[in-house]
């Protein structure tokens, strides 16, 4: 693909990749080692999509009888690679990932889809997979046509190479203005067998409800059928991805999928996502998607704190998610964190505009654990300097009450800073 | 009211106030020349609410037989003041309109209560009008009481030396983080009679739909009822203050009251919105509402670029309004026109976000005029050296052609810049 300089600050969704060299301070000072899952091999290589001097595809490679399941983008105008893997679940059956960073093939008209098809036709081709067997993710710019032929020659390689490990590799390469690669593993039992849960994700901007991962890919060598995977997942980003706010944007790209590929000793097949043998791993599994998903949070764009937004006393869970998401996405309350500022004045505010019911005398608001609002005042008991002091922790909790019902809920945001500012707003003069 | 330094930062909605010197790029040439209306005499005063050095109580007496009419924040937990407005509309008499800045009297619990009924208390002794018919509004801090006691000889002497005129003094009075005041006018025939349309209003920040005005209060001479006044106002906002937004935060405050003192001679007397004789006095009615709605946004806080976003060919007004909003309110195109950049492909992000109906390969998108894209890819056509200095315009349309129905919506917003986050930041550290 020819890269002109004229398409790229048009075109480009994300128009300074790469230019966050610094990790965000809120990373996590380790990044842990992933195990091998029999049945899942990768490669990554550097196919020069579009940046230079680092990986920009990565090819999974499975087992035969791996299942897989997805959840994706609620946006109207998904990328192909959404719309292919879409239509490809429904037989719950995959051998092999192709993901690109670079470019999202969105927007791309006719070309996305026939850019998607030639992927896969040469995926199939490189791993022997039937092309409905192969599901596609692409991250990047937008609305610039995506030249598959690229992938020639890219794929045979990486089919040859693919080795079981190297995920660190294979969550560098599908990064695109992350500060940092994230990469989450848990090892449970199922039944008497030993069973592991890999995942990896890239995140950033652009992170919101309705299918919050960016991208994001989970690997086990549980013995799952697609159809339980699937409800599996579906219920395990509610609290998690789902409950991901940056900047309240939803990409056309957004992709979570799992796959299972069967091949833990002696694990019990499972065929039913309420089968009482999962109990463990159903909770290991939302572990994983939990730890990948506040690891987008910890690299919001411009991100400087880590904000924890807690609702309880609501009329209902989904009353509480509402709330809570009104409190995440809102730029004022985003922006007094930034500030340092226990400014729960904009936390009402929040609250009120959410429209769901709230008793303004009822209210009681807290930050890192002390109350500074109740009873619809001020509460002229805290102490001001503490809270000062706590505001300049990395990670701020803010906890409201609404003294109305048992609906709680928890949300992850990031603060807003003039860093994200100019991240996203490229400034040319 | 103490003013104490501890109260100040953490109870401050707004932790800057008049930190913003510079006036709006944005701000019009010139201040209108509002013309005298028979009926209502204003005054103002520095009564020390927060501010030094400046007025901070506005008071509007009006003659006998004055209507009212209001529409008000949708928020859950608005201020006193906005429930003190809306129960006294019920009768639709109003002799005066006190207001305040530097004090929102919301989140005061019971002592906001207390504090309505004694300022209107107040005004109703200096005034002589029934406290029922007084009508109050306040912004500026929330969550800190409002000592009304302070309004004691304040509004005797306001009351003393109200006179017709005095416009701009009063659109001063009322400012916040505003850099500029916010005034407009229209004279437009009634039946035979001339009669005049005056508003004034304050706006910057957290100006969002679902009653985006922040304060604005219309005064005119025609003779309307109560009733089609209402209505007048209610349909009104709809495509004016309802179809602004900064930062899609809502105020607890948002007011907005509109006053008939029916004072115009030889005016017909009109009992009914949908009266034929009314059309010119509606447009002219809509006029200026619209025009202040837009200097709301010419003043937003941080803003550079005023954006005007335009959809057409949706499946109805409604999902153009849902879909004009997305991208209106989306930090990643608000960032984008920040940084002059024709980001195309973060429109068609907000565009699949909105949950409306819209498909990806009719979809086309104009900046300042210019067709960036077409049927779902970039137009190949147009001139990137064009694009790029429209985009240096203090004035950025955007234009989005869905190509499915009729339905068609316009919504003015500002761009994200680093100075909104500074402003709302109050950057400690």
């Amino acid at each position: 693909m020819a890269q002109t300089g004229r398409s790229r600050s048009i075109l480009d969704i994300k128009a300074s990749h790469l230019m966050s060299t610094a990790v965000s301070p809120l990373a996590p000072t380790s990044v842990p080692e992933l195990p091998v899952i029999d049945g899942v091999r990768l490669a990554t290589a550097a196919a020069g999509i579009r940046y230079q001097g680092r990986t920009d595809v990565l090819l999974a490679l499975f087992d035969k009888g791996t299942t897989v399941a997805g959840v994706f983008t609620k946006s109207k105008c998904p990328s192909a690679a959404v719309d292919w893997c879409r239509a490809k679940l429904k037989k719950g059956v995959a051998r092999a990932l192709v993901v690109n960073s670079g470019n999202a093939n969105a927007f791309t008209g006719k070309t996305g889809k026939t850019a998607t098809a030639l992927t896969a036709k040469i995926a199939s081709s490189a791993t022997g997979g039937s092309a409905d067997q192969i599901f596609l993710a692409s991250t990047g710019v937008i609305g610039e046509p995506l030249d598959a032929t690229k992938f020639n020659g890219v794929l045979d390689d990486l089919a040859q190479k693919a080795e079981p490990g190297g995920w660190n590799e294979a969550a560098r390469a599908i990064m695109t203005t992350d500060t940092f690669p994230k990469l989450a593993t848990r090892t449970v039992k199922l039944g008497k067998a030993k069973v592991t849960i890999n995942g990896i994700a890239k995140g950033a901007g652009m992170i919101a409800p309705d299918m919050a991962t960016m991208l994001s890919f989970v690997f086990t060598d549980a013995p799952i059928s697609a159809t339980a995977l699937q409800a599996l997942l579906k219920s395990g980003v509610e609290d998690t991805f789902n409950a991901v706010t940056i900047d309240g944007d939803t990409s056309t790209s957004d992709t979570l999928l799992a796959f299972a590929t069967g091949t833990a000793t002696n694990a019990p097949k499972i065929t039913r996502a309420s089968d009482p043998r999962l109990k463990a791993f159903v909770k290991a599994f939302r572990a994983v998607l939990a730890d990948l998903a506040e690891q987008v949070a910890r690299d919001g764009e411009g991100a400087r704190k880590l904000v924890e937004v807690l609702v309880e006393g609501a009329t209902s869970k989904n009353s509480a998610r509402k709330i809570a998401m009104s409190i995440a996405n809102s730029p004022l309350v985003k922006t007094a964190i930034a500030g340092e500022d226990a400014n729960w004045g904009r936390v009402v505010m929040a609250v009120g505009k959410a429209g769901e019911p709230a008793n303004r005398d009822k209210l009681a608001i807290y930050f890192n654990g002390v109350r500074v609002a109740h009873k619809g005042m001020r509460d002229p008991s805290y102490d001001e300097v503490e809270v000062s002091s706590l505001m300049r922790q990395p990670k701020i909790t803010i906890k409201v009450a609404l003294g109305l019902g048992k609906g709680r809920d928890r949300v992850l945001t990031c603060d807003l800073t003039k860093e994200y500012v100019a991240i996203n707003g490229d400034y040319r003069s």
